[in-house]
Order: C-alpha cells, then structure tokens, then sequence
C-alpha cells in the first residue's frame, strides 16, 4: 500500500484528538485515502511535558526543522492556536513544500488573504474544514456539494460556548455570571472567554463562510455583532413567554443591496430547528436556490469532532481533491469580490428591546413617541407583574420595572438612534438592551 | 477557460432540472470547477414531446449513439429511472469511456456490484450522490468528510413521500387514504405510491448507506421492512397522546452480533430533531464516534434539490475528485464485506402495539399472558375513553375498543411471534398493528 507521511505541528487538545486516529485508526484512512497516513513528526514546544496519548519512540521533537528539511513530509496538520508564531510556522510549511490542514480560524479571518495568496503561489494548498463548525462539514458541503446553487442565505450558531451558556441560562433560570463559571468548570469556556461571549469567535467564522458562499472579501471586524454578555434572565423568561428562544446567530443574507452578515443574540421561533439546537451543539441553516433549505447540525468544538474534520482534510489532501477543490475556490485571492457588503445601518429587521424604566403614568407613551420619531412600530409589548423590580435609594424609594417590546421591521440604524434617544430619557434606568428577532 | 463536455440521457423532471442549471448558470459551474461544463446533447424519448425549458438548436437527439461515438463527451447524467434499458444504457456509457452520474437508486440497489465492477474494470466512475436525500449531499458527507469515523450507526428519513404522509395525517387527523389522494394531487406521490409507502424505497436507500458507512454487501430486499401502509388515525392519536410522533425510519445499528438494518414506521419522542421533520423533507442522523452525532435535514426529492446534487457530482467528476473517491471506496467490490447482517429476528427494540379487542373482562389479562409467554413485559398501556369503537354485525352486537401498548425491549423475533400468537386469540378483531419505538 502507498504511504503519504505526514506530521502534526502543535499538540494541543485537538492535536492529540489527531495522533489518536492517525495512530489508533490507520485501518479509516488506509480505506478511505487507499494509502496509509505515516505520521512521521509531532513538533511541540516542550517534549517532558506528559501526555496524554502514547507516541512511538522517536516521533516527538522540538524542532520545527525537522518537519520543514524532511522532504517525505507531505502533509502537516498545524495546530498551533492564535496569530504569531502560528502565522510565520504556517508560511514556513508552506515554504517548505506542505500542505497545511488547520483548525485556526482566528488566523485564516485576520491573515487569510496573505497565507492563501502564498499558498497559490507556491502550488499548495490549505485546507480549513475544521476552522468553522468543528465535527460539522460545513466547509466541503459549501465549497464542493451546493456548487450548483446560488446560496441566498444562512443562519448559523457558529460558537459552542455561547450556546451553552443560554441553553443553560434559559433551562435552569441561572444567571449569565454562574452559567460562564459552569462552563469554565466543564472545559466549554476558555478562563477568559471574552472572544467566544463577545461575538468575535462566531464574527471571524462568519467571515470565512461569507467568502466561500457569497464571495465576499470582508474582514470579520467589518461585521456588526453583539455578544451574549448583555443576557439576563428577564430576557430569557420574555423570549420564552413570547414564544422564542434566544441563540448567539451568526447571519448572511443576500439582498439587492449588497449582503447582510451580523451576529446577534437573536429570538428565534420556538420550533424552528435553530431554536432547538442544545448545549455546546452548532448549526448551520443555509438557503441555497436550488437544493433548498438545508440544515446541518452537530458538534461545534472538542476534541474529537474538531481532529475528525482535521483528519478528513488531511485525507482529502494526502489523496489529492483538496488541491482539485483549492484551485478552483480562489478564496480571498485577488479577484475582485462577487457580492459588497451592505451598509450596517440599512441591515433590516425585527427587534427586541428590554427597557427599565420608572413606573409611573406617561412613561410607555413616551417610548412609543421615541421609536415613532425614528419610524419605528410597536408588534408586542410585554409589561407583566411579577416580573422584577428594582428599587433605587437616593432618597426616595421608586420602582422600576422591565418592558419588553418587539417591534416590526425597521433598520439597523433606525433601532440604534431610536436606543439611544430612548436611554436619554429621564424614566430610563438602565441602558436599553436590543437584540435581533427571527420569526 | 478549459471545456468538459457533457450529456444528459432522460428528459423527466430532474434532467429538465439539470439542463437549467447548466444552461442558464453556466457561471456557478465555472466558477467551482474551473471550467465550463458544456452541455453536448441531450438524449430523449421523443423529440417532438413539449419540453419545459428552452433548448439550444441541436442539443437534443433520439439517438444515444450521438452521445456513444462522441469522445469529447466525458460526463454523462444518466437520468432514466427503473432498471430496463436504465441498466444496458448505463454499462453502454461506461464501455464507451464515460463517467456517469446518476439519482437511480433502485438500478444501484439492484446491480451496483455489476455497474461498478464494470467500471472500476473500465477505469471510470460513477456518482450518485443525488440517489439517496435527494438535495442533502450525505453520500459525499458519508464517503469523504466522514473518514476518519466508524459510524455507529444511523437513523434516517429517507422517503419524502411517506414522511408527507405521515406529517399531513397526524396534524390535519384525516385518513391514510385520503392524504394518499392529495400527495398524488400535489405531485408528492406516484399513480401507484406502493414502492414509496410500502418501505422498499427506504430499503434501496439504506442498503446504499449500509454499503458506504458500515462496508456491508446487502441487497435491498434482505432488509426487514414494514411501510406507512399499515397505520390508522388511531395510531396518530395514540402515539400523539403518548408524547410521540410516527416517522418511517430506516435505521442501521452496528451492534456485537453484526448490523441492524431496518425500516418501518416508529414511534419517536416528541423534540428529537427526527421527529420535527416535516412535509415531503428527508433528515439523516449519523452516530459517529470521533465526530458525534451529526444530523443534515432538507429536502429529499423535487426537481431542483436532485438537479443540484446532479450537477454537483458532475462538477465533482470533471474535475476528478470523483475519480480520487471512487478508487478508495471499493463500493460493491469483490472484497469481502467489514460487517455481516445481524439475523433479522435477533433485532432488538421496543415495540408499539395496536391491537382491536372486544370490550369484556379478563382481555388484557390473555394479551398481557401471550406477551409474557414469548418473554415481553408491558411498559405502558393505553386504553383511552373516546377513541374509535366498532360494532359487529353478526347477529349480537358487541363493543369493539382499541388498546395500544408499549413494551420494553424485546427481540424482532419474538414480538413477531407474540404478535402471530395474538391474532389467534377469540377476543381479537383485526390482525395487531406493530411499530417500533424510538426514546
């Protein structure tokens, strides 16, 4: 049987997820590549560190030069997370005559265009299944199975830890701050989770599935977002009253003005696949013109799942389609873009707006009078007792209590300027929170 | 730009389908294959036969010699449904050096070690990625980003007209009968719907999947089926009252005693992704044990969604990604199969079971004794005030009351012969009714 070697740079989590299937299941890749995967190398930083898989006498080293003047080397599986040294490692690879397969979608949205570029230049190839959506083949069916369709949308969860924490937020009434810890505790969220909460994690991915779907050339921070940090409960008690659940969606619509791309938290119908998707799971619903409407659901992160895409591609590598597919793809190449993003402020849509305002008469009149003066109509309001209340203390005692409004369609921009009128007035007590609603 | 010639044999539905996508977004074919897949010719029946799309002067022929004894023609679309002239035509195409792409899953079900023996001998390929869930492209999913799985096991939809079935009487409560009438109306259901609601399209399906994901050499036909056929209105409701809905699954399970391969109409709780399949779509779950439990949904049938993965295979087959998979897979080879059936009567399950019985004491204590004789024991019964009763007219006029009841866990082989054993019992009127439950 053909051999293709191959090597793993960075051995992490997922890293190890990878030496596993490489080195417990060579009977899969021998039947599914008709040759076998060798893996010749695993460069990590520090070879005493235990760990947590038994590597062959000879395979581990600390020196990158060994993967980078071995010839045999065919395919490397590099792993290394954030943007230096991972970006000079992935060019030095490519350098040196391998095909890379990565996980790092933080280095593909901020340096795609430099690594692709040179990559094309050298006749190689970088394949990225595992970057988006982990256990989930959202790139292959993308870039090669929908070819036939003109894709008119998708609706994505795109960030694991983010759909745990509302999952949880919404199934067990804990707070945003006790449901992070949790997460923590169980290994979903990182110590600092800021990138996965704040919307960037599922930003940066969006950015890599609006190239491939709609070619755009957009840089994830070009995106509108808004993390899940803004979440209470009286949030999650009014989607569900309403009839909604509340999901961190990553969105790409096309429309005659150019293509819409935000993340949101966002109401989704109860019912809706997306609304039901649990735990650390992610989804992509993409609305393609001939195939239809199709959804893909499953493992967004782990070890596992991400080191099965990692070692599909490097399948798809070592047996040649992924260069076939890489050709043809021209992701963030030169060619002038396909679809120009749409001006932030014309986004359209249905909102969720959360005020705490003072309860006293005129008060709902007066936000109604705001939105109008920005063009906005009321669909729903929600005041309900038992709902909490708060009382401030300069003095005198008032009550403050939360409205809840949806409103029909209307802008980005619109809803924006209208929040922040809304916040200047005197019976607001706290910032107006504003997220997006599907129906 | 490079050029592939291709041809399209059969103008049905989804060829029509197919020459619209290649005619009028000639574009998108360019752009993922990096070339242009130029339609040659088209093969039909009847040349003077209304046609629902434009064709170019000189596109169509009757004559598939045009296509045969034309070297530059490389992929050709065989759209002919049924097994004759579908399979002579087939081994034609592949002699005369084509690659073929077809959505004839019968023809596979039923010769695919000879069609791809043929042309494994011949060094050409063939793609049938639109043969199984029409628009969800689980054959590539399952063939190539899947790779580094063992598939444990999965439960699909796979039959659009019986899911349309089953979705429209369980929520309009109207008669098997009659939703058959509007499914033929709609176009949802053939003049004679027998191969689609008895289960044998579910079962060439599976038997497809069992092939690619478990290795397995099954023909259709060895694959224990029941069909939509069966079920009443007393079955919606009761299994609706149960916190269930029905869905004709075809399921394979990889257990110690060999693989599980069945269809029939089950039972499945109520929120799990399967049960929430509507209308005529289709939704496949995947149980694989390094990327997890992977779920696609979407449409299974219909002209565009088959046109698209038509045209993907044809796009995936010039550029030669298909000729890289189709060496590897062995589908249908003479190697001996990784995995045996398991004896259909050692299948394990839960079991619904709807019996008619007559109103008097001492009943469900002989049903309840037959079940224990062949070692069932009863999880919950349901013997509801309100549901249907039937009076005969053999002279005395008796109370007829339907009973459901679920079991625990039993074998194929024994629920069939409790069941055989029930129907023999005085007090039972109508043979007993028997589906699978799904948790």
């Amino acid at each position: 049987m053909k051999v293709t070697k191959v090597a793993i740079v960075g051995m992490g989590t997922v890293g190890t997820g990878v030496a596993r299937l490489l080195l417990d299941h060579g009977d899969r890749t021998a039947r599914h590549a008709g040759r076998t995967l060798w893996l010749e190398k695993v460069v990590i930083r520090d070879i005493n560190k235990k760990r947590q898989v038994d590597l062959p006498e000879g395979l581990l080293t600390e020196d990158l030069n060994e993967v980078l003047d071995n010839p045999e080397i065919k395919v490397v599986a590099q792993m290394i997370g954030g943007l230096e040294p991972a970006r000079t490692i992935l060019l030095k690879l490519l350098e040196s005559g391998k095909d890379i397969v990565t996980a790092n979608k933080a280095l593909l949205a901020e340096h795609g265009a430099e690594l692709f570029d040179r990559a094309r230049e050298l006749g190689r190839s970088i394949a990225f299944e595992a970057a988006v959506a982990g256990g989930i083949p959202i790139i292959t069916n993308m870039s090669q199975c929908l070819s036939a369709n003109q894709l008119n949308g998708l609706q994505a969860i795109l960030n694991g830890t983010s759909n745990f924490v509302v999952t949880q937020m919404a199934e067990k009434g804990a707070s945003y701050d006790k449901v992070i810890q949790q997460a923590q505790e169980l290994g979903y969220a990182e110590a600092d989770p800021t990138m996965d909460v704040d919307g960037t994690d599922a930003a940066q991915k969006l950015a890599i599935l609006a190239h491939l779907g709609f070619g755009a050339r957009v840089n994830w921070k070009e995106i509108a977002r808004t993390g899940i940090d803004v979440l209470t409960q009286t949030d999650m008690k009014c989607a569900d009253h309403l009839g909604y659940r509340i999901k961190l969606l990553a969105i790409a619509q096309l429309t005659k003005e150019g293509l819409e791309l935000h993340v949101s938290p966002t109401l989704v119908k109860k019912g809706r696949p997306l609304a039901e998707v649990q735990d650390a799971n992610n989804a992509i619903s993409v609305d393609c013109d001939a195939a239809g409407n199709l959804f893909f659901y499953g493992p967004g992160a782990g070890q596992m799942p991400t080191a099965s895409a990692i070692v599909a591609d490097m399948i798809d590598t070592a047996v040649g389609r992924t260069e076939l597919t890489f050709e043809t793809l021209k992701l963030w190449s030169k060619q002038p873009p396909r679809v120009n993003l749409r001006e932030p402020n014309t986004l359209a849509g249905e909102f969720y707006l959360r005020l705490t305002v003072l309860e006293q008469p005129g008060v709902l009149s007066q936000i109604a009078g705001t939105l109008g003066e920005h063009g906005i109509s009321i669909k729903s309001i929600l005041q309900q007792e038992g709902l909490s209340k708060i009382e401030s203390t300069d003095g005198q005692t008032r009550k403050y209590v939360p409205i809840v409004i949806l409103t029909h369609k209307t802008s980005e921009g619109a809803s924006r300027q209208a929040v922040a009128a809304i916040n200047t007035l005197k019976c607001v007590e706290q910032q107006c929170i504003r997220l997006r609603v599907l129906d």
